[in-house]
């Protein structure tokens, strides 16, 4: 249990108005936790202080080497006032991996828990209210040595900041286009593929520009070892329905093991649909398109909750999904994991947390 | 041809004495070169400021995508007193190519060089005198975005800081230790292990904590995909004399292109050693180590010039190379490349470059 020191600011920002749609992490709440790591000394002086910028060396060991790691999870204001945590425990767990891949020292769930909570606890006001709207909440650590030699650090600042965002579907659920992606590789077995670091984005960014212009929102990886297999989305994982069977890449060291599609997974089992962790090639997929077995596909993952796939492309191969519409099972698994984490559909999993 | 603003400290700091030898990358020198870009705008306002802390929001992009990239160089004082660059137009050419793939805009070798040289001219007093020693140069940019979204930033910092730095063998050359990793990988081919970027060195930092636990000071990577081809050592690429013939690692999109990997190979060619770019399994490492065909092994990067090798480990294999002392090749490379760094051997290649 950590004693946070509290130092509310003297000079609260204007909390955004929703008449006008908030866009994604672009606004940042009046607080941010911060807490000190030192060898020898470990984590400590857990606080929460006004927003304010970080100053470091420019040899600090962040800037050259990559160390650095972050989670993202939102907290939701319920009809009745409360305020909810979606699995905030399970990006916990994924961040005491990622560290351990990283070689940051770990911090325990519960301490990292517990600061988020407090964070948004005195922030709250900053939660908006209008359907679709949460507080983005990004904990991430960086490596502060001031130190060129090639090493984990012996300093690190963890930190936590908040963004009210919009509704990621303003006008309701939307199918995206994706393009799968057959030159660059984002991450490999054996890899920092399964960790949450900013070395696995940097290497997304050249294949999404080229995505973009070719008019698709987003990339689909394969594996970089046979570059057959579906991997994920980059900010999503990925899931097909095939013959009535729900199908997803079983985590293989080269994914990020994502809560929403931990949940998802969950979700559909106790609904009693057939669920497959296993290798799916981007051959089947084209062969299952081109005989209608492909019924449905969508991403998981925490900004669009669930996103219905309505197209696909792998070189020449267009693959169109529910004629670009959404499924039924895409639906269902929104409108369920939405209503939990806003406390209308009742939550049989323990995955919500109340902020007091 | 940039315009660039000189502000000189009016602070100076002590410029350490040569008694105590200079630990690498801990101190710098009192200025260092900044350059802004913003979309639209271009890079804009270089200058040369007091060495001083980087301040950015806590969304900056590079705390969270690890859009960032460095280089390495190093500037020498001659006993004329002269000052020399070794091959600036090399890093700058490499640091073009990295800021290609990870989608940083790219800045002209000529303002690259320039900046360096203008910088060095300015601290050109910390550049140490015994031998072995000189001025490292650290280049690097930084995504300033304060945006959570993921894709390529709006926003950049060029930084150049130095610092000067003792021998990297004070005792003279001493053969180090290698581990080869067949656990964990630090690039694959469509990745970005070809880019000198943060992502490519958190990657190795695992696999160097195990290989410094085991006695080993440095870890040799094997590829990503078939995870039996020799790739390079993370700070050095690797060369081995086998049969007489001079072989390293081809260039094969996961490899880091090194400015000294390259001239070793230009001056071998020029000694009328046979040189191969090719395949080098660790199978025929093993094998060649049996026979005595492998008859030399060395590292080449910028802080250690050339670093022989006097046993590799694979698995359960232990390859004792030269007894464990240093070949002829080796330590003629050495004395051949400091030597035309310190302006004592002729430089028949126009490799190094004066700073006025």
């Amino acid at each position: 249990m950590l004693n946070i020191r509290i130092e509310k600011t003297q000079n609260p920002k204007p909390i955004p108005g929703e008449d006008n749609p908030l866009k994604f992490g672009t606004i940042f709440t009046d607080h941010m936790f911060i807490m000190n790591y030192e060898t020898g000394k470990g984590w400590h002086d857990p606080r929460i202080v006004e927003y304010q910028p970080i100053v470091l060396e420019p040899s600090a060991m962040v800037f050259h080497y990559g160390q650095e790691m972050f989670e993202g999870l939102k907290a939701y204001r319920t009809d009745e006032g409360n305020v909810l945590l979606f699995r905030p425990d399970k990006n916990a767990e994924r961040a005491m991996n990622t560290n351990r891949r990283i070689c940051i020292p770990e911090i325990p769930a519960e301490d990292f828990v517990q600061a988020v909570k407090e964070l948004v606890a005195v922030d709250n006001a900053w939660i908006p209210t209008r359907p679709g709207t949460s507080l983005y909440i990004r904990p991430f650590i960086i490596a502060t040595d001031p130190f060129l030699g090639v090493r984990p650090s012996d300093t690190y600042q963890f930190i936590v900041i908040c963004s009210p965002v919009g509704a990621y579907y303003p006008e309701g659920l939307n199918p995206v286009k994706i393009w799968i992606e057959d030159d660059y590789v984002r991450a490999v077995k054996g890899g920092i593929g399964e960790a949450k670091t900013g070395g696995n984005y940097v290497a997304s960014l050249a294949a999404q520009v080229k995505a973009h212009d070719e008019g698709y929102s987003q990339v689909l990886w394969l594996d970089g070892v046979e570059r057959k297999y579906i991997e994920e989305v980059g900010a999503m994982n990925i899931f097909f329905k095939i013959n009535g069977t729900v199908v997803t890449p079983k985590l293989n060291g080269s994914i990020l093991p994502g809560v929403t599609r931990n949940s998802v997974i969950e979700l559909c089992k106790h609904w009693g649909l057939p669920v497959e962790e296993r290798k799916v090639s981007v051959d089947e997929l084209v062969e299952a398109a081109k005989t209608g077995a492909l019924e449905e596909c969508w991403g998981s993952g925490t900004a669009a909750v669930i996103s219905p796939v309505g197209h696909l492309r792998f070189e020449d191969n267009v693959m169109q999904i529910k004629d670009g519409g959404i499924g039924e099972v895409s639906q269902k698994l929104y409108d369920t994991i939405t209503g939990i984490q806003l406390g209308k559909v009742k939550d049989e999993f323990g995955w919500t947390v109340q902020v007091k």
